[in-house]
């Protein structure tokens, strides 16, 4: 989908596929833990996990949306966001990480976050060389 | 990830996934083609095919998070929101597929777009057999 | 803002800001009070306001980004939007409304529920009377 | 509304409150003004305004949405969030501000965006005084 754009911006589209990727399956993987986290009997302790889920999703929704624009991106504003995206995937994978070996939503959600903190790192180094 | 929920809602899982990862994956691909047909010499061609791509991101990623959750699910809510999301990726492959011989990017929405609206199609038989 | 597009809908504009306005305050209070229900000590007895606080504010968000758009609008696909911000704004105020007396954020959050519900009845109205 | 959660999270209120409500007017009017610039006969000369628009609506939606949750709130990725939020709304005043002599709306749309980024601005105090 990304080549097909008429003024390409000139950042590696690897990376930038793959962040942008990652973003979307992250905010669903965040979305859906979040929820799951809901339905555990031990809601009490999920709290901060829950927060941190829901937090994750809408900055991977709209780290998503932003990247999937080619048309004179603004890289300091990309930077931000994306710095942002990964600082919400650290911390939720942090947290989920904590619950892993009880909750299996957290420990595919923690592998998710770290997935997207991952390629956010790459794309900054990508933004880096373009901008 | 829907699998480890701990409440599953009874609805056919392999439909709710099609759909979810359906609207993410035409969250995304409406985004970039509204951005690519905004980068367009003939822009001003593109209006109409710019605001259904934007009206059907909106409508595609409230969807997916909305199905992304198995809480205590409110069909009647569901089935609201999942027909708004067929219309919206209906009426967006209808637009796109106009422009499809011409411009790449509308010829790969058009296809995202009709396959999220037969997910949608799909996931409203399985919410009536639940609901 | 709605009054100074340069071809307008000929929808209702009283109606139509009224809406928008209702869905994007709708949307704060529905995560704030999701958050907020999060905090309580009986947070096992608010899993279903705070689901449906959350579903609330994904669809008042989509559709308050819809209704601010007024190039070639697709009535069908906005009446569709706008009966599912209703319902969800219906069955969220309903729930928020039995927890009124305990937690302000409830109370608080029904209200708005009930105000944008009453809004998109309006418009809904409106839309019929255009399209 | 803020002012009902359990366990506020020591921040100043009126800071939080004027923030979150610029964030989700300034959404609303980004949202409104790429829609118009799209109707405008010189919609060619506006794609970068249009781009802006999008990504700052993008950004305060997501700003907008962390702010209203205050459970045990992540600061650092608060911090982050924020000053995205603040560049896009600096960066998208810029551009409308070029064009608020000829369309109303990118005049609207600059004074929100101003008014968003001082919010932000005074946010980032508010959460040095207590991160």
């Amino acid at each position: 989908m990304l080549q097909t754009h008429p003024t390409p911006s000139g950042i590696d589209l690897g990376a930038l596929a793959s962040c942008i990727e990652a973003c979307f399956e992250c905010a669903f993987c965040c979305t859906a833990c979040a929820d799951a986290c809901l339905a555990e009997d031990v809601v009490a302790d999920m709290r901060f996990c829950i927060r941190q889920d829901l937090d994750c999703a809408d900055v991977c929704v709209a780290t998503g949306r932003i990247l999937s624009r080619q048309t004179q991106p603004d890289w300091a504003l990309m930077r931000w966001q994306v710095e942002a995206c990964r600082t919400a995937c650290q911390r939720c994978h942090d947290e989920c990480a904590k619950h892993a070996g009880k909750h299996a939503h957290c420990k595919r959600c923690a592998d998710n976050c770290s997935t997207c903190a991952d390629a956010c790192t790459r794309l900054l180094s990508a933004i880096d060389a373009v901008a």
